[in-house]
């Protein structure tokens, strides 16, 4: 299995950061297989959606209408708010498959690879990529 | 890696399409590994639940309280709503992976395999099955 | 492939069952790979989140936010609210990967492997793990 361990910052607000050409640069020499985008954080997703047009921007709202920043949450670490953010991947999973043939992501013309960070309080992110060939 | 682009059309209204059938049928000759279900649009999703007694139409209504229509969507393109349904994808991812034995899914007595599309705009959708024989 | 299924028991109220130990004990004997973790159920789910500092009830608590146990669902089957169970396996997949190297899943630090069941009508529960060397 060839994997890569991507390292990146979000910030001090929440971010989503659209990582399509980095994983589309790491199965490039590739056959075919499975691409698996991974990230080993309890407060982030991986989201396969739209970037450009909006519905990046829509989906940090949306997390607080699902998630709202003034439910009663049992977890007290952090930032206010915080006890959201450790809900998200249950919601939007840090883990997600793609389709590669002869080294080329089979995404859909709209579709981007979303990193989703709700998180203030972790600037320090990664994302695990992972190639499977089939 | 064997892989099958499947071709359909859904309609002018949110839909949900049964593919356990087709999905079976593509494994059947294979021996053991993982399937990977995967549709390339970035308005629709997957998911593993129930079809038949009423949840696969209750998933339709869910999806206007988890996703309000009138939410103020920065998306601006397409029908009314349709800023919701690219959303839908980051909720109800459009991959998932199924464990196959024997040429069979592993999938429960009341799992199939569904295609979510809320979008009215664009009835003519695909699903990309891929299977890694292990 | 690798496979190997998990049989437990859940309770008459919604549940969490951190099963992190039991998956790293499947693949510690293994090298490099995937790991996919299934239940062949149709109300439940599997997330990878934090356990222990309150975000495992957290996240039974915010399951009636998202899925309201008194939504005017098709499904009538079971227990009341077990209409929304049936919704669960769209939101909280049944079904998730994650990347093992020599012998170790890749797990971050706050991450657990988290059996989501909020069915009340089912105590009897099973998760299939799949490990697909590459």
């Amino acid at each position: 299995m060839e994997t890569r361990l991507l390292e990146f910052r979000t910030g001090s607000s929440p971010q989503t950061v659209d990582l399509t050409s980095e994983v589309g640069q790491f199965v490039a020499d590739k056959g075919d297989g499975i691409l698996q985008v991974f990230c080993p954080h309890a407060t982030a997703g991986v989201a396969l959606m739209e970037t450009g047009a909006g519905s990046d921007a829509d989906l940090l709202d949306i997390i607080d209408h699902l998630l709202p920043p003034d439910f009663r949450y049992r977890h007290q670490h952090g930032s206010p708010g915080h006890g959201a953010d450790h809900l998200l991947p249950a919601i939007i999973a840090p883990s997600v498959t793609i389709p590669v043939i002869d080294g080329r992501l089979q995404l859909g013309t709209w579709q981007s690879v979303v990193f989703v960070d709700p998180n203030r309080d972790n600037p320090n992110r990664q994302v695990r990529l992972s190639f499977l060939a089939g």
